[in-house]
């Protein structure tokens, strides 16, 4: 422990995000970007900002965004709350609604920063094993607890879970906050934010960072009833009362109103996921049944360490996580058609057939 | 407090912004931003960088503007850390370097976001007054404490500590961190950068907000030994990992580049305040003597509330802090020449004369 460093950091280890190379020669299927550049009103929208008003500060309560993000899910501006991407935003919802004395719930197999977020804000967890066929099995969850987060597709394995379910859940826990993780879902799974308005526990979060293709760009956001909404508002507003730039305002605004855009990549992505999950079959993989932009497989004889290896060899970067019962996985990004075609290639290359 | 709220938010109060009104027809004078139009090579980086790679996530170490802004000081990039404007900086230096034992210390009359940080993460705190003249007393810093944080030049009032005596300060307080907040210094006061490699207390904030007229993109960074930025890049990565986007890392790193708009802002800048404290004198205000691009003033004759909104009504808006003992000065932001010149004509109006 260094001197001047505080007790709140004591054992601390971050989130490790998916290696982001600077030479462009890569095909880089390991961080679930889309594949497709974003919808060109955006990057007009971008453009048109970038002037002298830059001088000024950002709209504090980003209120266009707020209207647009709104609009886009039915909903009023006071069940959206903005960040600078989802992570931002679950870090806020860490802290401010799911730390109570009664421990978080979470998959053990899930997105890697939740336990992150709670060694930074100690917060008491219990992680919750997915089955033998790596699934969220809701009947684990009826145990006493100060909340529960869930992707929905989970991440890294993809697999979704019913509005239905998501239903039963919420009604078996009104004490508690249930935060499902959409990052991914729209791509395929059901969204649980018609459940908004039934539900005063429900918080859903989203990113423009996968469906949207804007990672590049850091908007997520929250939606939620007013009062989990108000959480959000007063953390953010003593940490940072700007967190997004005037730059990714317009973007996000511009992004969300690109309906045709969406549809058809989001379309293109789902397509070639389906198309991709059966001919890595052919080649010995287990995929499990994914509803996201990646797909999570293991073969049935190679290693994933051997073959993230020699995919890497290749110029081919998929990610692996070196833990118990997934690290012979591979989490394999969603590309366009070819660039699915050229990561085939590159496995029949390496042996595989 | 509401059901699904963690204790944590229990009589929290945001820190409040400056307003930042729709309409363009006001004279903004209330935040500090600078009242000319960015680098033209900052804006003309922005644009190129909003293209088909906004689907990729940013360097997560942000390495170019870390360069960039290493060079600008003569600094190694290993001592500079980098945020989402310099209040997620401070944040982050409030949690992990900040948070001990030992009460912080801070002045009474400052940057009202410190004791909201103190508030969010827990942080014991004292307020040290300011002296009769509104200046920092250093002598009374010299008491038991786990960190002092001071801004240089302070704000609101716009008074600077010499270099000199920011070095006995940090010589006498081996034991715990100096954060002093540079957001003003490039106005006119004396950075503590060049004591960086003499002190390893010693940690810098900047922003690209002020002086570099980027309020709009949310640039910050600290400065400091590896050890400090260590801490910082900790809370960073558990938190989140990417919290500048793509258009700002280009367009800081274009900024900071920028030598010659620099110089030539910064000046017209200070000579505009340096008139206008002189003019305002003339008027029947008390100016405190400011380096940095505001003036805080109070009227012989007239309440702070009356003028301000006397000059809001003259659609001129300036900052007031309803607090004991600065209750009757304004806070006025150095616009242009021009912008002064309104300014001034609208206190005659008023009956100022």
């Amino acid at each position: 422990m260094k001197p001047y460093w505080s007790e709140t950091l004591r054992g601390l280890s971050p989130y490790v995000p998916g290696e982001q190379p600077q030479q462009a020669s890569l095909l880089k299927l390991n961080t679930n970007e889309n594949p497709y550049a974003p919808s060109p009103a955006a990057l007009a929208a971008i453009r048109a900002a970038a002037d002298g008003d830059l001088r000024l500060y950002p709209d504090p309560d980003g209120s266009a965004l707020k209207r647009a993000v709104a609009a886009a899910h039915g909903l009023d501006t006071a069940n959206v709350f903005l960040g600078n991407g989802s992570d931002e935003v679950l870090a806020h919802a860490f802290l401010g609604l799911l730390k109570h004395p009664r421990p978080l719930l979470f998959p053990d197999i899930t997105y890697s920063f939740y336990p992150v977020y709670c060694a930074l804000y100690d917060i008491a967890y219990e992680e919750i094993p997915l089955d033998g066929e790596f699934r969220v099995r809701l009947g684990d969850y009826a145990r006493p607890n100060g909340g529960i987060v869930l992707p929905n597709p989970n991440a890294p394995t993809g697999i979704a879970l019913s509005r239905a379910e998501l239903r039963s859940l919420l009604a078996g826990n009104p004490d508690s906050v249930v935060l499902v993780d959409e990052a991914y879902v729209d791509f395929g799974a059901e969204s649980a934010v018609p459940l908004i308005g039934e539900f005063a526990n429900l918080l859903v979060t989203q990113t423009l960072s996968k469906s949207r293709a804007l990672a590049g760009l850091r908007v997520g956001y929250a939606l939620g009833a007013p009062d989990l909404i108000g959480a959000l508002e007063t953390v953010k507003g003593c940490f940072n009362s700007y967190p997004l730039d005037r730059l990714a305002l317009a973007g996000a605004t511009a992004a969300l109103a690109d309906n045709a855009w969406f549809a058809d990549t989001c379309g293109k992505i789902a397509a070639s996921r389906d198309w991709l999950t059966a001919e890595l079959g052919k080649l010995g993989f287990e995929v499990l049944p994914s509803r996201a932009n990646f797909v999570f497989a293991r073969h049935a004889t190679r290693s994933g360490a051997s073959l993230q290896q020699a995919l890497r060899a290749r110029n081919v970067l998929v990610r692996r996580f070196d833990r118990p019962r997934i690290a012979d996985f591979l989490r394999i990004t969603v590309g366009t058609q070819a660039e699915c075609e050229t990561l085939l290639a590159s496995l029949r290359e390496i042996g595989l057939d």
